[in-house]
Formats: structure tokens, sequence, C-alpha cells
């Protein structure tokens, strides 16, 4: 077991109206005049954003409107809020939406409290001393951004996407409302399901013995999700599903489930990165594409693990060699992402790498891990070409 | 499914020489002057105290110490805390010990900042605006103080035992080091354990429809704990089993199993604290010797959920009536306490009632929660008496 540090100091109001309370929460936390950050115009026709506006309204706060935020959030729209923040004297940043409005909100936080060059800690050239506040409405249950230290952004000047987590990062409250994810298409949902799953697996592969309570954890947090995800399927408005998944998003994020590992193999993730990189395909649906060959790849590594995996979680049965039952739980949870209506190749996902795509992905994501990727069977640029070549 | 809310602001840095980290975290959190609090002299003899002062004096951080706290920490102590804080200028709070270190060094911290009659928060007859910032240092997995809102003292005036929770007293920091707990003696062990057991285990049994993914940790969390607490029957000295043990007790108590349920039935709680402030008994002996009868009064009026305990927890079968497998489930759960050493009945604990004692401890339990304790069956004072003497 490895030391560990847990820090979880995001407040969350989780439950129906929760959003009642933003205004009175950005006071809370010292906000007087805040970025109000957002994505399309979902948020807007629901009356969310109103009520938003009402509640900050009503707490007496100024604040300044940035909309427009698209998933694979944009390093120059990043900018963009950063200029408006100091020309408005921001000291809180207001995220309500997915993933890609909280992790933009991150980045401009960054920017709010640094007057040097942004993308120099997405590229790991230097560290963040701070972070202004940050606030989240989560819109859809998938990235975890609203509990975690991790933001991902992408640089349109040769389309690299690159993550960076820091403790100052992490919001200082998460107002969670099921009610408000209800609507969302089932193709978002389920790739939702998808980002939730991975943020788990991808910590519960680790290499050192780990600790048996975040792994009883991880086991109970991936099968729940995966029931409700196919309740959702066909239950769309299901709000005890949709709020037993919207809570293990956070869980699945926070840091959890990979306390006392050496932290897990984000290869899949990294990889995944590349695609949605040079591709803008949706995250979730980008991994469910991948897994599948990333686990067939290295699996044989850590047999032992991946047949834990196969019986504690996709229900195989104990018999038969450690190589014979994770396989068999690889096919399960392929399966189960069918089921979700996710693709497993990434033709099913609409995107067709050539050779030296696959390859230009690869050297990106080994230059952007600084070596190789993963734990299980560290990765480098012909595994990487391999591994995509397999999910073709 | 209920709203909740989610906070744990606490910062734990778990793992081997965790507590090199005080002084530093002391200084990151804002103190200048520190309160030294601590119970009996092991920490002393086991050298723990003098790395604390030297991890202190390394930052250049002024302290004054204060030993001397008892299980079942009393009132007069905790005046004496406030006194020698207010005299001394102390600004930070620094727990280093068991669960009554820490209980006793929050309820400091409401004294260092409030003028007012202390035991009024203990009996609610006002709130708490306020706490000094405390740090744990724990060497014992038992109360999960550390991480927790609440906190537990003893009035030595009548022996009144009143507990308090506010999210102003949770702990800045914990710093958690599973080898200072490697030498207690077994008997402490087991007893911290049968505590983490019901800090879930009363959050547990609630009424309402609660949350799948809550129930899937709480009972993972139970599972580890008991299996973890045979080991350490036989091997005292085994790091993994009290890590694992370690961070179950603050998971326990930090909120995290009790999300979107109602709150669950402390009434095995309320029962024990009239006993343990009578008779000076360990907490977590107290309840063992008291649990049985407790669930034996109640099962049938919700034998569903205590089906669902024996079954996912226990591990009993399930074939039979709901009632035939609550009972097999709590006769196990007994079973379980013995294997650890502790006791199931009063007489085992050595505690001996009378008749008058039974509705004294009744009639206070009454007292201190306004009405009826628990939600499984709400008890009264006749149901009280009846529990302690199926206890006898």
């Amino acid at each position: 077991m490895q030391n560990f540090i847990f820090n979880t100091p995001t407040r969350v109001l989780f439950g129906k109206n929760a959003e009642e309370n933003v205004g009175g929460l950005v006071r809370e936390f010292g906000g007087h005049c805040v970025l109000l950050h957002y994505g399309g115009g979902s948020a807007e026709r629901s009356g969310l954003l109103a009520r938003i506006r009402q509640s900050l309204t009503g707490e007496g706060l100024r604040f300044v409107e940035l909309g427009g935020v698209v998933p694979n959030p944009r390093l120059s729209l990043v900018h963009e809020g950063i200029a408006l923040g100091r020309r408005e004297g921001v000291d809180f940043v207001l995220a309500v939406g997915g993933g890609s409005v909280i992790d933009s909100a991150k980045a401009i936080g960054y920017g709010l409290v640094d007057d040097g060059e942004l993308w120099d800690f997405y590229e790991k050239k230097r560290k963040a001393s701070g972070c202004a506040p940050i606030g989240a409405v989560p819109t859809i249950a998938a990235a975890g951004s609203e509990m975690s230290a991790s933001s991902v952004i992408t640089k349109e000047e040769g389309w690299v996407k690159r993550g960076y987590s820091s403790e100052y990062a992490r919001p200082r409250f998460a107002v969670m409302n099921p009610d408000l994810t209800l609507t969302l298409p089932s193709w978002q949902t389920a790739s939702g399901c998808v980002d939730i799953l991975m943020h788990t697996m991808e910590r519960y592969f680790h290499r050192n013995d780990g600790m048996e309570l975040t792994d009883g954890i991880a086991e109970t947090l991936l099968r729940t999700v995966m029931k409700h995800a196919l309740v959702l399927r066909d239950e769309p408005s299901n709000y005890e599903s949709r709020a037993e998944i919207m809570w293990a998003g956070s869980l699945s994020h926070n840091g959890l489930t990979g306390c006392g590992t050496d932290g897990g193999d984000w290869a899949c993730h990294k990889l995944e990165h590349e695609l949605s990189g040079l591709f803008d395909v949706s995250h979730g649906a980008g991994l469910a594409a991948i897994w599948g060959s990333w686990a067939r790849y290295v699996y044989r590594f850590d047999a032992a693990r991946f047949a834990r995996f196969a019986h504690k979680v996709m229900g195989v049965s104990g018999a038969g060699t450690h190589e014979e039952m994770a396989e068999k739980g690889i096919a399960a949870m392929e399966n189960f992402f069918r089921a979700i209506r996710m693709p497993v190749s990434l033709t099913e996902l609409g995107v067709h790498p050539a050779e030296d795509q696959m390859r230009e992905m690869a050297e990106k994501c080994c230059l952007a891990v600084g070596g190789k990727a993963g734990v299980i069977r560290p990765l480098a640029v012909e595994d990487m070409v391999e591994i995509y070549r397999m999910a073709l």
C-alpha cells in the first residue's frame, strides 16, 4: 500500500433544487464579482441560467458572462475568459455545464492569478501557484470535474489536448441537482457513464498491492454505474438512477477510488485524449472505442488483476485460468458498452485514422507523458500504434 | 433518496511517517501558537510527542501543552484547555491521540472563539458560530473524529455524556500513520473496530430508500473492517490491516456512508452514551454489548433491511423469510463480536445496572434526544429500559 493524500475540500450540495443555493455559496466563499461561464443554449433554454442569475442577483453579486464552451474546450476561449475577467475585476468563476465548462473555468482561474503563459501548465513546464476560486453547477454526470483537481484543454494550434492537475483548482463548492440531467440525449448520458466507469477503472488497474477498501469501493461503484446506465437507456428520466450516476461521477474522480494505490494506469485516457484532440470525438465514446483493444494488449502483464475485475465487477465465474477469466471480463465490458449503444471500435466511433495519423497520435501521446504511458504495461510509440490498429 | 450535503474539508495525509508533516501543515493552515493536546503517556513513551514537538519547533511555531485527556473526555479538562489557550494566545489546537483527545480539542476550539457557556452547545441550547482550527494526529482507529463534525464530552456533574456536531469543528488536516497503532492492546483495537462498524451500521439502518451506491460502499466497508479485525486479533502488527481499519474509521464517520439516506438510526449510540456516561466503559465495547439487544428489539419493524444486512454483510444465505435471515444476521454479528473478544452483554462488559439505573439512563437518553431515539422503531423510555434489560 502506498502513502496517499486525500483532499476533497469541495462542499457538495446534492439533490433537488440545489442550484438555488448558488448565490449564497459564492458569497460565503468570498466572491464579489463572478464570471458566469457556460456552454451551449440548453442551460439557457431550460431556465437554469435564469435561476442562477436570479440567485446571484439576489445576493447582490455582480457578474459578467461568457458562454460558448464546446466539448474538448478550446484554449482561445480560455484566453478570452481571462481577459474578460481581468477587465471586469472578476474574483470568482462559476461554471454551469458539463466537464468542458468546469475544466475551462479552472484554466481561466489559473490565468486570473498568473501573468505568465497559461499553456506552460498544460505542457508541464511550470506549476500553478494558485487559482481563482471556482464553483460548479454540473449539468451532466461524466467528467467528475466538479470535485477533481484536473482540467483538460485543447490548444487549437496543432489540436493538442492536454490535462493539468493542481489542488488549487478543486472547486470550492459543487451544486448537484440530478433533475438537471433528466433531459440529456441518451448518447450523451451513455458517453458520460463510460467516462465515469473509466475514471475508476484507470485507477483500479494499478500495479501495487493497493488497498482492499479502495478496491471494494471501486467495484461497488462500477457495478452501480453499469446497472443504472442500463436503467437510463430505457428510462432516461428516472431521478434515482440519474442521482446514482451523478454521485458516482464525483466519487470516481475525487480521489476516493485511488487511495493507497500507485495511481493506476491512465494509458487509455491518454490514448483517447490524442484521438479527441485530433478528431474532436466525445471523450466517453472515444474511451469505449479504445478500451477493449488496450485491455487485450496489456492484460497478460497482470492477468490476476483482470481476472479479479472480471469476477467482481463483470460477474464472470471464478472457474478457469486468470487469462481465460480476463478475456471473458473484457468481452463482457464490451458487451455492456454495446448494450448502452457505445462504440467498441474506431469504425463504430466514426473515425478512420490513417497509419500516419495513428503514428502522429502515438508520438504526441508519448511526448505528452514524457516517455511511456501506463503501468500495467508501459506503452511506447509502437505499442500505441498497435492498440490504435487493433481498435480500427 | 434525500438531498444531502457532503462536506469533508479535512486534508488527509495517510501513511508511514505522515506525522513529520505536522508543523508545515499547522503553518499552512494559519496557526502561530499551538495548543498541543494529548492523552496519557503512550504518545510520550513512543517518542511520537517528541517528533511532533520537533516538527512544530522546526517550523518556528510556539506551542503550549495540555495532556491528561481520558476516555470519555471530561468537561473540566476542556475548560482548563480554553483558559490556557486564551492566556497563551493559542490560535490552533493540535490533537495527538484517540477520539477522546480529538473530541476534546474540538470542544476547546469552540470555547476559544466563544465567550458563552460551552455546555450549551452540547445541550443543544444554542449553535456554535465558529471553532478554532483543529489538526489531528490519531493514534487509534476508532472514533473517526479526525474527519468528522462531531465531538462527545462528559460533564462530571451528573455524569452526563453529550455529543455536538458542527461543520466548524471538522479538522483542517489529519495526519494518519498506521504505524502509530501497531502496539495498541488487542482489546482497544477490537473496541475501535466495533466503533467503526457501528458508525457505518447506524447510518446503514435508515428508513428511506437511501442510495444504492451508499449502501454498496457501506457494505464493502463493513466486510473489510470485519476481515481485518480478525487479522489483527492474530497479527496485531500487520501494517496493511492496520491501514485498512484506520482508513475505514475515517470513511465511516466523515459522512460518505450516509449520503442520500435519512441519516440512519443512532439509537444504539445514544443508549451506549448513557452507559459509558454512567459507568465509564469503553464506547466500542459498550456498543458491542448492546447492539444485539437493540437489533432484536427493532428488526421486525424493517425486516427487509436487516435481511439485506444479513445477506450482503454477514454472508447469510438468501433463503428463508426476511425475519429468519435478520435473526441469523444478528447472531452472526454477535459471533463476530465474540470472535474479536468483545462483550455481547452488559454482564460480559462488567456492568450490572440496577432497575432504577436502567430507567435513569433511559430517561436521560430521551431527554438528550428531545423525545424518542432512532428511526427503525423510535424508542421511548420503556423501550430503552427493555433493551437494557435484554442486554443484561
